[in-house]
């Protein structure tokens, strides 16, 4: 076995960035689907404000999927910055 | 055994991307399937505003999938591209 | 024991495989029958939207499974082409 | 202990068809029964649309299915195709 | 200790098996036992149209079953095919 | 230590029925229990329809014991059969 | 050190009954429990029902306790009669 | 290191008398307690059927209560019985 | 490192019964807390039935802390008998 | 490194100390603070029967604070009595 | 490495200690909180009773608390006391 | 290899630390956000009373914390005073 | 294997950070998106104040966002400050 | 393998403060975004006390906030004050 350090450096790094997107993406998953449930909701009894609530549902699921996003960078830079 | 280190990397790498993939798609499948839901609730409601809901369940499904399409880049990444 | 690096290669992608695939399919199982009961709950309300609330139904599960056969892909990529 | 590296790669794919099949029934099992559970009660509402009802239920139940074969195909693949 | 390559490959069948049938139980358990419980509210608020009820139930069962079926033949394929 | 393989194999399939009866009997014992409670419910409101719910009930109860059953088999066959 | 292989087989097969028991008996306790609740509530409206009430809630605890009984007999099985 | 297998096998059936009487009291816990809450709120609404209702929580609870008990054998048997 | 194969059983012994009584307190703890909540929902109803109702959570609550008592029974054989 | 066996028993006691205090607490702390909550509730509908609901809470918070001072009772024994 | 065997069981001690308030913090935590809840419920009802309530969440809290208390003084005996 | 026992107690001490603060924050984090939405939906209800209910929410806060800080407490003393 | 200590601590701070943040994702994600969901909620009952619930809405979701942020400050510590 | 022990040492802090972090984050993320949904409910119902909600809401969320800030302080002490 002729193993370097930086392979076993780079082996963690690739581990992580599967463990950090793949328990990253549950959250805002979830969290936006149920944004997206209750926006379907409120135009069902307000059909005359579908404008405002998709706009309030993208604004409020933006967010949301910001962390998802944190998940993808951090998963990106394990893969391609990480040694 | 001959193993040699790019081997255990890639076999990380591979972990990383069932784990990815696999732990990924719980939130989205989740989600999705609660807009697609209550999209249907509405439409029982008010089914003259089909249109309006589905193309709203459509959009907020679209980015509670990115995550899930995340998950895919991430574990395409670590099967084809890391050696 | 003569186990060469391959071979650990190969066993890391097929147990991934089998954690991408089984993992993967919790989420879309779940949200998909949501979807669907839903659906039922709706006709059951307005049976005569019954087109209108199964094309909803069918269009929402084809969003939501689509993370499924993300997962199905990733499985089969981690048996037939990783070599 | 005279064992080659083929049967560690084949203990691996056995292991992982387990894993597969067992957790991937979790979701289609519970999202179906769930279905199953809404058209009975859709039905005990109005019975006259039994049959639209069954026929939804049925179609919802094989999109939820889906994700269930798919854990199935690939254990298959894992015990037989799987060297 | 004398241990040939076959036996260790039968060893991941055999706790393959095990943990199969026994996680892809819980699904359509839990997923039946509600449908179940919902023809029976359904009984209670209908008592007329329990054939239909019961016929649904039955129906809905036998597909959420399925995975657990699935689960069963993975299970005995691993134990007995397997070599 | 004078362990031979079939030792090995035997242990496995040991621990592997202790798992498959152990979680297989988790899912059908809830959602049996759900089952008799909601037919307990359906009586208190229609005690004259008490032999049709019950009977509903044990036929719903009997399709959810299936898997429980199937994971009695597997272990059983773990124990006697598998050598 | 003179572990024999039968010990170890025998060390395997008690620990299996202790997690058989052990993760057996969560099943049937919850949903046992949830129907003496369900029974509970129904004779609290309908005391005159009390005896047709606990009848069904008996026969519904029976066959939810068969899947703890397959419990116990499995692990009574790796204590007593596997060697 | 002077350990014999006896001692082996010894720790095992410990450690499983410890997880079967911990896991195992998780189920009827709840459960009972769950069916002995309902009894108090059947009991404020119709206090003068308390002692219907306890008898019923009684006879709810024992049932339950069984699978405890079978744990609690299987844990004794496992600590003074098995050598 | 002198370590006699006794110290071994008594380092099982110790641990299991950390994880009998630490896991065996999370049912009754829960379930007995569920039911004493319920009791006071009733008195805040019915408080001239404060007696009755204080008397059936008790018996109650004795049932479900009966687990509780199996687990410390468990516990303190493992820790002061077994040797 | 000298370890004796007497300080491989002393650890796992230690260890097993923390499982059972920490793991014990989670069910007293859940179950008693809805007992807490619901006693709130109840002195706000019934604000002249609050030392009824107090004197209530509290009898039953002390049965299921019990199954805690078991956890505590058993940690205390295997920090100090146990060698 | 010459590690003596009081720093083992001071290893265990430690990450035991850790274990103990850790995991005894997620039970009193959820549970005061659940208490605090419904205490501002109450108030915002009847707010001429709020000495009354918060007198009442504060008893019921203090009970929660002392299960994380008890996990404190096991903590702090871990680190200080055992050697 | 140069490791001394020191440095593996140290060791044990920093991850327990992590994992005192890490778990130790789900519970209050929770519990006090349940707390701070209550408060909010009683001032909507009744907002001439909002001195009064933001002051129970921080009462009812505070002592849901102390288990939360009871954790930054034992996470501080490993980390400093434990050598 | 020519491994230095160095390699091994990064290799911990590169896994460390996979962990922190996708776990640490978990939360905020399922947070902000229920914030998401109850101000549509909110916006299909008054549109006309769309402007205050979303300014609300945003507010609330950038404090739970913090510790999203906390997380990704962490991974991008762990990854490029920690050598 | 020339590892110092000073560096497992920081090995454990750094992998202990991706834990500290990431599991820190559930609590306080999930607990402040359903205060934020709470308020905005309460706005939606109350729009002309927004400012009284957003103040309360936001003073809620600070302290629910405090065991996420406690975390990130562990976070950073086990990265940079430790040695």
């Amino acid at each position: 076995m002729s193993i370097s350090g930086d392979q076993i450096v780079r082996s963690a790094a690739l581990l992580g960035a599967g463990i950090a997107m793949g328990v990253g993406a549950i959250g805002p998953g979830i969290g936006e689907g149920f944004a997206a449930g209750k926006a379907c909701e409120g135009i069902s009894k307000r059909p005359e404000e579908s404008g405002l609530l998709t706009r309030t549902m993208l604004v409020g699921q933006a967010v949301s999927e910001s962390t998802g996003i944190y998940s993808l960078v951090i998963a990106l830079l394990l893969i391609f910055v990480v040694a």
